[in-house]
């Protein structure tokens, strides 16, 4: 998951001019394409639509929103920038899926890039990738990298006619789409607590190495979702509802107030997390290293005890002429009452001690 | 008590749409019910209500107070927001029981959820639930999860016919409410404090893995405390005190200082405890390893001592023909005072060295 | 010295309302007294007082000083408070003797709470109470929780007759007061210094339990200090010289700013401190874990020269009927320079290692 | 890489006056060459100069950029540094090849020093050297310590002809110069990424020495890269931003945004980068800690199987006269089975205790 | 080197007035000393003085430095003050040795205290002081502890003529003062990364108790120079910098500049280092205990390898009647035989486990 830190693209990169159309993330073995929704408080349009031909008729009075999946092709995302309006920086950021979550704004044309993030719950691994944003007063366009659900919840109210969002505009769509993105980063958070709190029960009865290993992970995540996905979002959208240019309806910013503090409620709670990761890491480990030296103990102690007793039986298999010991008829009880005092002795010894 | 981070409440939510009002937190097995407090200087009334029935008259120049015990049935929450005024996403914020401590205003209703925390002296855990409270200029109507005693306090005043409470108005009421969060909180952060001081003194006594655990657990309650409760609390209630709309009597504001100071001292306490359980779970550890080293080391010299020993004993015990040793007169006696020799001279020699 | 947390007075408290009047610090065997210091340049003029008599004479142009030991008794408090136009809310504050440093001002009244510490050196023990300041133009009023000396050096400049104190007013004895108290928490702070010396130089000679908790002590202390005393005093004396109300003549304000110079001393040194106690605990552990880890390896080779020893002469103990070297006549010999060969061997290989 | 803290070149400089003019970094063993480039949109002139020589017509409405390799040689400074009417106090920062990025201005001269940074793939180190650029309206002269590639890729844009940068001013050019260093400094980030993702890989294989060392060298050289070359680049380009005399372009002013958010995405990778290795070394050293004593674990339970096993042959290895097991037929099989006993109920009971 | 933080100072000082003039540094056995150094750009005077006789003309248009050796005789100093025109809590100042550097002015006189930091090369230890610097329009004088060569850099330019200097003012003369005070801060914070570089070579070779020690220790006087000397020395240097009255010439202003970048830099370093040295000392650690315990796994290895065998020597050197291999004409060989295929069973085993 490091991969995310997306710091590769700046390999072999260096002076590059601005502005350079390449795509420089993953390979994808898929086609890009592209859906259309139109919709107003009288209905909803829905259909493909060939990223290459014509743009469609945008002012209509409708909100068109126009989803890429794919931005692995270079001449798609041009074409389609150029019918939204982008800066060629804009359109370069689309291409290098690496970006920090950012939002700018020229003459009334918004782009935002953020991060998609969803938790894959059978390899227990986050999977990550760069959305963008591009908007102006009627359309919207939302580009993705591969094919992870990231608008489908926003679809699915579209289509099941959801009032709101019907007859709110871009702004509120845009504000939607976000909610959806932070959403998806927290219940990525949700599922790593939920793992939290196995490894916690987990700590008290069997502290092992595949454990810490797991401790170590989850806590990266949690830096890393912290850093490169929460911190950053909760900054685009506080610097959206600062922003003076967007004209948004009493609804949208309500709703936007709404998913800040959802994103505010996420980062603090990564920070918490991290925290009691740090403190369960040191736990962890010593509590390891506490076990297995109680082991080592009580393996050292039965050695010690023997290894008295195996001298005592050494002198007397000793083959001096004379020893008159070997003589006594009592000699062989003796020896062995001997060594069992010897015994007795020092675990009386050791129990006082209370080292077993 | 990770539950407190509340993030369960995100999976599976990924685009819902704003306002929907279900409940989101633990199951309750018990129906909701509603006391009503309408008081004034001049006396108390005091009745169970029906929440689905009709409002009662809240406009008599009485102070009216309505507690809801229970929000796990939509319907109450949604026909007893009604008659508070309550705008719909402050009624899904009662709802999902997973907020982060926060305040609005609308309209001259304000609404603010906080967190009640219980600490459990048997079972050594903090209990914690949601609490919220939505107040307009006659009425104030509080919200809350679970059947915890959060508002007894108050109600008790109340009862003893205590003066200023009695003669103040929903300020003063609104106020009162918070001061029996905030101290409900210090009460929970000086029972932890008074484990700490027990765990202090065991840690010369007898460093375990149990007590370990025990410090675990405490700074990470701490730190749940701290950043859940407290500080989030603290903002709250500086921002009703920066607050223009809220009107509130002198008596009130002086109030409203005082539970100001005491939230920002259990936060300083609260860092000042993690600070030192830092600390002690370090020296927990180490003094743990360093006993089981005595112990070890002990162990190990007595193993010492005696391996030479059974060495010598294994020499005279050969059975080459020609030993001239073993035929001498002294022989036995001379072997067994070349091993008491060795040894003394091995103890004498851990002694020097500090060993033992 | 957690107690200084003081968040036991919280237990118990919910929702008691505020202003009650109830002393809550610890017990206290002695009863309160009260002293009363008139002073002018022209003279001193001392007596022990009543404080449940009438109030003295005021306002007869002479600084009037009261200081109150002991404030476990609330009547008592309740009549010097009532002389001195202290706000209910202030009188509580007094009595509840665990409060955060602080300074209200009302109507010309100022009030803080402070906290006084000393050092014991013999149980090297901090000893910590509360004090409280009322002031208005001619008379100052000091209540303080034990009888520690916490204003002995004050009075005893006015009993040198200083001419600086005896010819300022009641801001030039505030400044005055609360120096003693910035003086007593610096002379505290250096004493942990001269013992953070003293473990540093047992450091390098022989690291121990006893020195481990000696290093975890006095690391807390610092916390302590540092958060607890030093900073809210820093605080404290700033909103002081900040505050407009606060009519100080220039000799005050200059001194004022000395004293404020001290406490950022203090909080400076004690946050060094902190940091090198953590190192300083950190080599602590991993020396005497070093040391440990030599002693056992000594220990080790010891046994693993004997034990191959001990196997050669196992073999030649064995009772097969043929056994060809137990016949010849160099038998033995060979054998103990074949054990000899062995035991040489093993010290080279390990010599050569640098193990030894 | 700590030569990089540049503190070296202090020592034995106490009281020199400011602005002596002394070469102070690394020994360099070639002659200092310079490089001519004029520029405008009509074309590109290159030629190599003699920086002793008189200076170059600099106002023929073209761009000159000139770039010196090598400032070993002072009197080569002094010369260029008056051909680009600079201070003596900055001509002594080019000299002095440790400084802090910084950005100075006077009278229209802007002068910077930056650090460009290349990481050698084979030793895995990274290299460093100081760069200073003084500019106003229509030169730039670039100075550079030794002879690594910071300003190719920029030449390579010139020399292609790109049209932003030949049609750009100078302005544009100082972006594009710094853009290649903060590439640099990315590329470095972007291999020590790589690094720890390899490490991390190991770390679940074979936690080794090797490995240790490896981390601590990747995190302190992400701590130099960080502190000493990405934040005070930083600095510098927002306070180029900032700058009310610096008259950029709008194409340039676009860019240099550019180029801060990618030191901005730069100082946070690093920062996660660093708290990632953290975590990754305290696992490392407790993982290679675990292995070890698993490893210790059996070795100890072999010894403590057999330790009694050998006492037991040892009793029947005495020479008593009187002991009857040894006449007995089925004395020898009961001895051995006896030992199988133990030995079977041993290995039982390491294996109830989950010690195997 | 913990003196640094002067706390001593404060024992039993508490309510001493302020203002007390007694001198309260170590001992010192030499007697305080004056040069005089009057100059303009015509030429410079250097004269040994008498601090205790008549004050010298310093109304003749020079610039007059005093620099007095030894603050220990509380006269010389209060005499010096009165010619200085000192206020009573400046004189106090120079005479407590242990102030944190600070900035005074009053009535056009400026007051500075300051630490000069010296690096004792052989025995590795820092030796500091405290400086005074005492000023107005045409003289300055310098309080110096003991004879350290705080000014000599000073001085030498003086002497050598140096243009600047000597045609500069007092401004130019205080900055140039305060550059080699922080010049010797840099030197010695050089002289310590030369060590944290010599630690860092012998990390991979030879972790050791000793290295240990002197990695604290280089890190604890890390922190004390940045947080005693760097970071106050800079706000000095800051506030100097914004001062209104400070009436300084533009070359002061440029040279005020130059040493404040210095500082900055030097507290940047400080930090870097700071960071470092605890991984450093981590690293060290476990790499020490890595090593100890592969020495402990080769040793415990070994013994494990003989147990075995010496308790099949232990069986056949049983005395039972009845042992029928050890009348087998090959039972000694196959004895022998089965030693040897259970030791090579043995090293086969740990070496797939890649224990060795």
């Amino acid at each position: 998951m490091l991969e995310y830190l997306n710091l590769k693209l700046f390999t072999g990169r260096r002076g590059a001019p601005p502005g350079t159309l390449e795509y420089s993330g993953k390979e994808r073995e898929f086609s890009p394409y592209l859906n259309h929704f139109a919709y107003s408080s009288d209905g909803l349009v829905e259909q493909a639509y060939n990223p290459m031909g014509p743009a469609p008729d945008l002012s209509d009075g409708r909100v068109h929103f126009l989803s890429l999946t794919g931005v692995h092709e270079a001449d798609v995302v041009k074409s389609l920038g150029a019918w939204g309006g982008a800066h060629p920086l804009m359109m370069e950021d689309i291409l290098n899926t690496g970006q920090r979550p950012k939002l700018n704004e020229q003459d009334g044309v918004f782009f935002a890039t953020l991060r998609n993030v969803d938790y894959d719950l059978e390899t227990k691994r986050i999977q990550e990738e760069q959305v963008s944003l591009l908007w102006s007063e009627q359309h919207l366009l939302a580009f993705q990298e591969s094919e992870q659900d990231a608008w489908a919840p926003v679809i699915e109210r579209l289509r099941k006619g959801g009032k709101r969002i019907r007859s709110g505009g871009v702004d509120y769509l845009v504000v939607a789409l976000m909610d959806s993105l932070v959403d998806g980063a927290m219940e990525a958070l949700s599922l790593l607590t939920v793992e939290v709190q196995e490894l916690e029960s987990t700590l008290a009865r069997k502290p092992e190495e595949q454990a810490l290993l797991e401790v170590y992970r989850v806590r990266r995540d949690c830096i890393l979702l912290l850093r490169n996905v929460l911190l950053p979002t909760h900054e685009v959208l506080s610097s959206l509802k600062r922003n003076e240019v967007f004209a948004a309806s009493a609804e949208a910013v309500h709703y936007l107030g709404d998913v800040l503090e959802h994103a505010l409620h996420g980062t603090e709670a990564a920070k918490v997390l991290h925290d009691i990761l740090g403190g369960m890491m040191d736990v962890h480990i010593s509590l390891a290293g506490m076990r297995m030296n109680n082991v080592m103990k009580v393996l050292t102690i039965v050695a010690t005890i023997f290894i008295p007793l195996t001298f005592i039986a050494g002198i007397y298999g000793m083959n001096f002429k004379i020893m008159p010991e070997l003589e006594w008829a009592w000699g062989y009880p003796a020896a062995l009452g001997l060594m069992l005092a010897v015994a007795l002795g020092m675990v009386w010894y050791f129990m006082r001690k209370r080292w077993f």
